[in-house]
């Protein structure tokens, strides 16, 4: 088990306190906010069943304890960094960070914005620092997004992979920098499309939502796009369908749309999410909270009950 | 109960005449090729389990039958449509049909690739003709997406969607026709961006995959993008996310890549997909097909327990 020291103690970094202590990690979380203390409990008192309930909480595992000061948390094996998306403010913190720990501790950076060279800016030891980026809230989303730099040794990036998937996370690796990720430029991919047709007015966001939910999800739980298209094209899988069905492939992205957030498209998209789900913001929200680990585990229970030993899928 | 007239007698097609006789229908497959009776029977004796595990197989339902040409089948309520993908036929076909069946009865293409108003052409009532897409296979997948002309009755259209509906279908409707429909215009926009963050180098199939399956489908499974972004925009929803971060989301969509099917492209895919689950393509496909009935299930469960009266998502 690893000491961890979360930077920052938002709704990201007290997520993270909890997936690492949860996991067994002893996790100090460091904000010079004295509220952290009780957001932090909060988010642990929270995090537990829904650890518990993905099988991803050691028994016996300690919570996460808050330090206003890096000096005042013990030297940390780990860095996760998760303060605000602000530069200066991550260059600042890093900095004095610096002084205080081992010049080869590893900082990884939740950062969905910035590259790793540019957070690593300024730094004395700048290949040290990575992203790390976790889905939200990172107790429960199995994803976290490893980027390194150029610079970054590959044991240090072996030996994170090694942790986050001890952890039960999977590890995804990029190996070059690109905004968004991997999730979020798959999602945001999506999206647009979902824009286009509510913009175009081909179909309501209601049914776009339930061609996802229901048309889709199922499928994509079990295999990516990747085995989707793999299995449309017969006993030759992948270069049966290419062969089959790649111009066509090219010919629909072609005809895909590039719409654009305006006005009116907002409206529509205020009004139809309204129609297709009119509760409440937050009771949709715990609505999910309950659902999701209940999905996620029922799914993790199907794939392990139905996979030969050869498939990762 | 209806009866209903497929005409043709392939994957597609018996894939339908399952649906339609497993929910009650009086179900007849006209294809000119006497195998037909063979591959319809086999049809059904797939279907059916998968169809009892869904809760979708109507009790004392009698299995679809094959008749050579439509004069030998009973006068059907509904044709489902389910020929080749090839314009010339299906007017041919249908120019047929029309002299044997009564002029208001409706006519439901199952095209995936043609407009309602091309395959209608000729038509001595081309106002009947819609297209009824279903995804593969149609005893299985839920969705069906609805199109008509503008000539179409509201009222045949609306007999229609009540029709499936009574199926266990979800149908989405869509106002004008568009390439690929919902379904696939969405499917094919993440793809595209699966196969741009490959063939750029920056993750393995590998990990697109799992980015989908693990970090994208199970929430995807309880609500759309919509709902998740409505999610993100705290108490305000969707307003919220639209002021907060619409501008973000159009700076990510301008990167999105837009790949070519190349030669390089298209190796980098078949490798990385042997390697990502080298099973055979027969063997992953019977995975799927056990274990996809199963997710659908448990997430209908989990989503019927989790929401509100107020939630369609």
């Amino acid at each position: 088990m690893a000491r961890v020291m979360v930077l920052g103690g938002g709704l990201i970094g007290c997520g993270w306190a909890a997936a690492f202590a949860g996991a067994g990690h002893d996790t100090w979380v460091v904000d010079p906010d004295p509220a952290t203390a009780e957001r932090l409990a909060g988010v642990w008192e929270a995090a537990r069943p829904v650890m518990a309930a993905l099988g991803s909480l050691r028994e016996g595992s300690e919570a996460p304890r808050h330090a206003l000061r890096a000096e005042d948390a013990p030297a940390p094996e780990l860095v996760q960094e998760a303060l605000p998306e602000d530069l200066g403010l991550k260059h600042r913190v890093l900095a004095d960070l610096e002084r205080r720990i081992g010049a080869s501790v590893p900082v990884a950076s939740s950062s969905s914005g910035f590259t790793p060279g540019a957070i690593a800016e300024g730094m004395a030891h700048p290949e040290r620092l990575f992203i790390a980026h976790p889905c939200n809230p990172p107790y429960l989303m199995p994803t976290v997004e490893l980027v390194g730099q150029e610079t970054t040794p590959d044991q240090m990036l072996a030996d994170a992979e090694a942790l986050y998937a001890g952890m039960g996370k999977t590890v995804l690796r990029m190996a070059k920098p690109m905004q968004g990720h991997l999730v979020n430029r798959l999602q945001f991919a999506l999206w647009r499309e979902a824009v286009h047709l509510v913009a175009s007015g081909a179909a309501t966001l209601a049914d776009v939502e339930r061609a996802v939910s229901e048309g889709l999800a199922p499928r994509w739980c079990l295999m990516g796009p990747g085995g989707v298209f793999h299995l449309s094209g017969g006993a030759s899988g992948m270069a049966g369908y290419l062969a089959a069905l790649g111009p066509a492939t090219e010919a629909m992205w072609r005809d895909l749309g590039a719409p654009a957030l305006d006005e009116a498209t907002g409206r529509a998209l205020e009004q139809q999410m309204s129609a297709a789900d009119p509760r409440p913001v937050a009771e949709i929200a715990a609505a999910r909270d309950q659902a999701l680990p209940e999905v996620m585990r029922a799914v993790a229970e199907i794939r392990s009950n139905s996979h030969g030993e050869g498939g990762r899928q």
